[in-house]
């Protein structure tokens, strides 16, 4: 058996016809096609892939980053072509490289950053169904602004965590929050080096309902310190979320 | 029972979950869907749509147009937010207005624009699988041009119409083909006042095989001039397309 050389890659995919991220029993998965279109390049062998983390159904990918071992000796280009031929229109390899074995999609991860796109306008937009949030509501950009600058900085994000996370340590930095207009949507940019389950839609959910006059921007400093998810706004729905791009020191 | 009004209306949709626009025995259509929607607002009665034409099954339109006649007192704005509230989200109401009883949405229309787009990158795009065709070849646009222009005007487009299609007059009038870059795309819009079934998915899969070399764009006269679909270029992929505007005189 060949030694085993460890790759690295970022993939793109449309989230809407798949029940998330990770293997599960039922559903189709971004996992299960990956490791699927792997087998049939390793001789129905299976080769387990491990991704930076987890994204619900629904929820979109720019530039998720994965690795996985392989003992077939080809190059970075037949990779990318033998896997892109194998997997379905809406799952994509961007790049592939080699790798030191030591590297690990998850655990190296030293920042990641989500993009949540929402559009405003009156009428819902067919076009748009998958891919954005329709919020038909006139949003204050200022008060967004103001409120989400509470929201950077090192703070136990209990509060904007779905409650059935089992993590114990929910202390995590929020780098950037950046809100901006684009065309006719607003787009949510948030960078931190690690979030919770849910966190970015409950942030963004909150920050609407600061923009929609709901809630104060003076507010998130209350919820932060309450460490309970019932005080923060609700849930936005996985169309509008992107996993834009992951990080790695060195 | 009170007066009928007839309605016109302007509607978008994703044509991707659609098995095309006409109502058939199976497959979920628009205007079935349309027609379901219609139902409910008239106690169950059923009320008839009339469209513009057909689309094929993953074909889009940003502009189509319908009309219909109902007997319900309401406003124009009560017929968009009622019809949208309980369409799905890959199908929208733009715009409705009363129009005359004898105005008719396909016998009336003078002219129709269909949007095709191309993208030529080499790494196929997960978020355009639906709305875009994957063409990945370097294009000549000037060539495509000149083959363009060889097929504006009054011409018998058989040789450009599904060989299925029973129509027997298949002289047609295509008023403008132009062809442009935009962003990564090669958009084709055609006008033209009226068109056989395929034909614009034809043309363009007919000039992509002028941009890309395998013919030269001086072949579309031997093409139109001998009345075969043999002799014209594949038939371009549904999801590139768009039903783009509906003009009626007056």
């Amino acid at each position: 058996m060949a030694e085993l050389q460890r790759y690295k890659a970022v993939i793109s995919y449309d989230g809407s016809a798949f029940s998330g991220f990770q293997i599960q029993p039922n559903g189709r998965t971004i996992q299960a096609e990956l490791e699927k279109a792997l087998a049939k390049m390793h001789k129905s062998e299976i080769v387990k892939i491990v991704g930076s983390g987890r994204t619900d159904a629904g929820v979109h990918a720019k530039g998720q980053v994965i690795h996985f071992d392989s003992p077939l000796q080809i190059s970075v280009e037949q990779w990318k072509k033998g896997l892109n031929a194998l997997l379905s229109d809406d799952l994509v390899i961007m790049d592939i490289e080699k790798i030191s074995s030591d590297f690990h999609a998850r655990f190296d991860a030293s920042h990641k950053t989500y993009k949540y796109r929402v559009y405003t306008q009156k009428t819902r937009d067919p076009f748009r169904h998958h891919f954005a949030t329709h919020y038909p509501f006139s949003l204050d950009l200022d008060q967004v602004k103001l409120a989400a600058n509470h929201l950077v900085g090192t703070y136990d994000f209990t509060s904007f965590c779905s409650a059935k996370a089992e993590v114990l340590n929910k202390v995590r930095t929020v780098s950037e929050i950046k809100v901006e207009n684009k065309g006719d949507e607003v787009i949510f940019t948030i960078t931190g080096n690690g979030f919770l389950h849910n966190m970015v839609r409950i942030i963004v959910g909150t920050l609407l309902e600061v923009g929609s006059g709901k809630r104060k921007a003076s507010d998130m400093l209350g919820i932060l310190q309450g460490r309970d998810r019932q005080l923060a706004g609700k849930t936005a729905p996985p169309q509008g979320l992107y996993l834009w791009q992951v990080e790695y020191n060195g």
